[in-house]
């Protein structure tokens, strides 16, 4: 599998995100060997959980899953760049690469803001790849809250 | 309620988690009106599950309680300084006052590594206090990985 096939599933699981109400997020957990550990797109609202952010989810299934806190040589493929508790998350779990799509100057922690993983404390630094279907990533979030702004409603 | 009084229950917690096998670390959530909302210790190992810091699980817990992402007016009293995962949920659920024990040098994200508030991304700056009941805290935690390195078990 491609980075292109398995971002191609986190877009899907942002736009079923989408379609729920949530912001569209999608990501996708891969296995050393390469099967799919783990599928999601937010549920903060659904679940009223401000923690629910798609890479939680996929990370708490597949660990769970797992039996382990840990999932080394997995990788993780999400539309959006993470934000610091995400990015925390992911080192924590000592993920070995990071797959993100759109850039996230507002609310990210891996290119932005806190930066997470350029620190000497940071306990583990995965690969990361940025800018995958970024494009298509970005069009979703925009498309979303553009349709809040103006009222019409971005789950039709 | 001071803040002594919650800082001894999260203290509690702590002690709790470290006689399960887990660091012992410990919180406390309380509401606008000063009611307790939850309290945990950390449970990584027994759940499986990296994200599952004493903070996680007490903002998880009080939210779906609430019903809501956010817990405006709340406080959340931690033994340890919150890692850059937990500091940035913290800001996410918008929590009012951090109250935190010892400081961490090493995984720390509030005052050291990440500095998750510092940052112009952060939506969110609680009232943050730190140092409070922070020996005994530090304790703790010296005393339970002094037992893991020599073998003794750190549960007794």
């Amino acid at each position: 599998m491609t980075f292109t096939s398995h971002m191609d599933r986190a877009l899907d699981e942002a736009r079923k995100a989408g379609a729920r109400g949530e912001v569209p997020v999608g990501a996708v957990l891969v296995g050393a060997d390469g099967a799919v550990l783990a599928a999601a797109g937010n549920r903060t609202r659904e679940l009223h959980d401000p923690t629910a952010h798609a890479e939680i989810l996929v990370i708490r299934a597949a660990c769970a899953a797992a039996g382990s806190e840990r999932l080394p040589g997995a990788a993780l493929y999400v539309t959006l760049e993470p934000c610091a508790m995400c990015a925390a998350a992911i080192a924590n779990a000592r993920i070995a690469r990071l797959v993100y799509g759109a850039d996230d100057p507002k609310s990210g922690g891996v290119a932005h803001g806190a930066r997470v993983f350029a620190h000497p404390q940071c306990h583990h630094l995965p690969e990361i790849h940025d800018g995958i279907a970024g494009t298509e990533a970005a069009a979703l979030l925009r498309d979303f809250f553009a349709g809040r702004r103006t009222g019409r409603d971005p789950t039709r």
